[in-house]
C-alpha cells in the first residue's frame, strides 16, 4: 500500500484550467495531508494561482509545458503533441514513475488515447472502459461503466467490463460480491441487442467472477440501490449518465423556480433550507466528480470539465484511493485468477 | 378533420386492467364530451367498472373478448392470438373503420408487432418508431423518438424518424419549422457511430424537409428547452428515457425524505405544499402518458402499464388530438413531398 500518494495535474484541462486545478489541489490536501502534486501546465499561470494556496506550496512541484490539448482537438492530434502538452506530460510522469495516478478535466477522447498509448491495455482487457460513482436511493453509490471510452461493444468487452466493474466496486463500495447487472431494455432474456444476450449467457455461467450477475436492469431502476454495478456499452452509458445528470439539474432548477414562484413559498424555502441544502448536496456533480479509465496499466482519473473547485478535490481523493487500494494490481489478480479458472476448467 | 373521435380502448392492458381505463375513459370524455369509446375485454369485468362512470355509459360499447395478451407474451405469439385479445380487436377495429384511433397499456412488443402487420407501414417508412411528448425548461414539451419500437437503427432509419418526429411536433407542439437534433455522445460532427454520422449529413442537407435541423445533442441538454424533436435509435432513446423518468422519482424520492427529517423541514414543507405540488404536477408522468407509433397507417397510442386513471385520460387526449388533427395524412403529405422533391432534384 502506498502511504502518501503523488498525484500529476493537468492544470490547463477543464472549462477553468489552473485555477480550479489549484483549488481542487488545495482542497484535497487539506482533507489528506499527505497528498503531493505534479502540477503541468503554463508555469507562471500556475504559480500565480499556487500563491493563494500556502499550504501546498511545500508538497507542489510544477512542471511547464508549451501546449495545452482543447476540447476541439482530435485525438490522432492530441498524441502527436503528446510530448508538450500538460495532459500528455501528467500521464507520462506516472509511467515514469514521478508520480502514482493522472488527474485531468481536458478532453476525454485526447485523455482516453494517450493514456491508452502510454500504459496499453492490461493482459485479458480488450478495451479499457470509463467507470463512476452514480448516488442513488440505498446505503452505497454504485459504479457505472462504460461511460464512452468505447462507442461500441461487443459481448466480449461487455463481460471484461463487468469484471473490471466489480473489481473496482470491491475496492471502493467495500463489498465481498458486488451485484452486477447489464443495462438494457427490459429485463426479460430475449430483450435488447446480440451483444447483451451473448454477454448476459457468459456472464450467467461464469460463478467464478467474484460477483453476483443478477441479469439485465433498465434504465429507470439504476439510482434505487439494489444494484452495485451497472455494465452497458459506452454510448449508452454516455446517453444514461447524461440523461440522470440532466435530469436531476432539470428537476432542481424547476424547484428552485416553485420556491421562488411566491411570498409563501419563499418563506417555506427558508425554513426547510437544511432539507433542501441536504438535496443539493446529495445531487450536486461535484460530490461524485472523477471518472476512472479501467483496463490500463496505470491510473488515470477524468474530472468533468465544468467541475468546480470542490469537484476536483474529489477527483483528486478518487485517484489517491485508487493509489492507496493498488486497484491497478488488484484487477490484474482478478483478471490473473479468472484465467487460470479456465485453464482449470478446460483441463478437466 | 374528425370532430367527434371514437377510440377503442384495449381494457385489459395495463398493470390494473378494466378499472383504471374505465376511470381514465370517463375523465377523458369530461374533458372533452365529443368523445365516444369502444371498450375490448371481458364484458362482466368491464360492466362492472363503468357502473361506477355513468356518464359514459351512453357514449360507450362494449366488445367482449375471451382472450388477454400478458406481458411475458412474445410478439410472435401475441400475434396468433390477435383476433380473441383484447389487444388485437381493439386494433382490428381501427383498421376496420368502426374506431379512428386504438389505446392499450398492454405489452408494447405485442402491440407494435400487431399495430404494424394490422396498419402496414407508411410509403416510405421502412419501421415505425414510438415517440412521446416531454416535459422541459421552456415553453414547449419537446418530442422524442424512437424509444423502444426498434432495438437498432440504421442512418436511413433515424431519417425518417426525423421527418415522422417534426410532422408530429408541428401537430402537437403547433411549430411551423421544429428544431430536429440526434441523440448523441457529443456535438462534434466526428462524434459517434456511423449511423449518426451518416444520418447527419443526410439530414443537413436536405432543406425541404420542413424542419431545422441543428446537429446533435448530449443527453444533459434535452429537458433545456432549446429543441423540439430530439431523434435517437430505439435502444438509446429507451435507455434515456428510463433514465430520465428515473432520476426524476429519485429526485422527488430524495426531496420527501429531506423534508420529512426533521419538525422544522416538515413545517417548511407545509408552508411551501403549493410551490412543491406544482412541481410534483410538472413531473408525474402521467401528465406525459401517451407514446405514439408513428409510421404506420392507423392511430394506436401506448399508455404506460402503471399509468393511473389521469395518465390514461392523457393517452386517451392524445389519440384524440391526432384524430382530430388528421396526423396519418398529414405525416402521409410530407412524405409524400419530400418523395416529390427527390425526384424533381435527380430530374435537374
Amino acid at each position: 500500500m502506498v502511504s502518501s500518494p503523488r498525484i500529476a495535474i493537468d492544470a490547463m484541462g477543464g472549462d477553468v484550467g489552473p485555477a480550479v486545478m489549484c483549488a481542487g489541489a488545495a482542497l484535497a490536501h487539506s482533507r489528506r495531508p499527505d497528498l503531493s502534486f505534479l502540477l503541468f501546465g503554463d508555469e507562471s499561470a500556475i504559480r500565480a494561482e499556487l500563491a493563494a494556496h500556502p499550504a501546498i506550496a511545500g508538497v507542489t512541484e510544477i512542471v511547464h509545458t508549451p501546449d495545452t490539448i482543447s476540447a476541439a482537438d482530435k485525438p490522432s492530434q492530441a498524441i502527436r503533441r503528446s510530448k508538450t502538452t500538460s495532459m500528455g506530460r501528467a500521464i507520462a510522469a506516472v509511467k515514469a514513475g514521478e508520480a502514482h495516478a493522472a488527474v485531468s478535466g481536458g478532453n476525454t477522447g485526447a485523455l482516453m488515447a494517450m493514456a491508452k498509448l502510454t500504459f496499453r491495455t492490461m493482459k485479458g482487457i480488450d478495451r479499457p472502459a470509463l467507470a463512476a460513482l452514480l448516488p442513488t436511493l440505498g446505503d452505497n453509490d454504485l459504479v457505472m461503466l462504460d461511460l464512452g471510452a468505447n462507442t461500441e461493444s461487443d459481448a466480449r468487452n461487455l463481460v471484461q467490463f463487468a469484471v473490471m466493474g466489480a473489481a473496482y466496486a470491491r475496492v471502493v463500495l467495500d463489498l465481498e460480491s458486488p451485484r452486477v447487472q447489464l443495462l438494457n431494455i427490459g429485463t426479460e432474456e430475449l430483450k435488447g441487442t446480440d451483444e447483451l444476450k451473448d454477454a448476459a449467457a457468459i456472464l450467467r455461467e461464469a460463478d467464478y467472477l467474484g460477483m453476483r450477475f443478477e441479469g439485465f436492469i433498465e434504465g429507470d431502476k439504476i439510482s434505487r440501490g439494489d444494484v452495485d454495478v451497472v455494465v452497458t456499452d459506452g454510448f449508452s452509458g454516455n446517453i444514461a449518465l447524461k440523461s440522470l445528470e440532466g435530469t436531476a439539474r432539470f428537476v432542481t432548477d424547476l424547484l428552485r423556480r416553485a420556491f421562488t414562484s411566491s411570498l409563501r413559498s419563499k418563506i417555506g424555502f427558508l425554513i426547510s433550507r437544511p432539507a433542501t441544502e441536504l438535496l443539493k448536496h446529495h445531487l450536486d456533480p461535484n460530490n461524485h466528480n472523477g471518472a476512472v479509465f479501467l483496463g490500463l496499466n496505470g491510473l488515470v482519473v477524468k474530472s468533468h470539465g465544468s467541475a468546480n473547485e470542490k469537484g476536483v478535490a474529489n477527483a483528486i481523493r478518487v485517484a489517491a484511493r485508487m493509489v492507496r487500494e493498488d486497484l491497478t494490481r488488484k484487477i490484474i489478480e482478478d483478471l490473473d485468477n479468472i484465467s487460470a479458472h479456465r485453464i482449470e476448467q478446460a483441463a478437466k
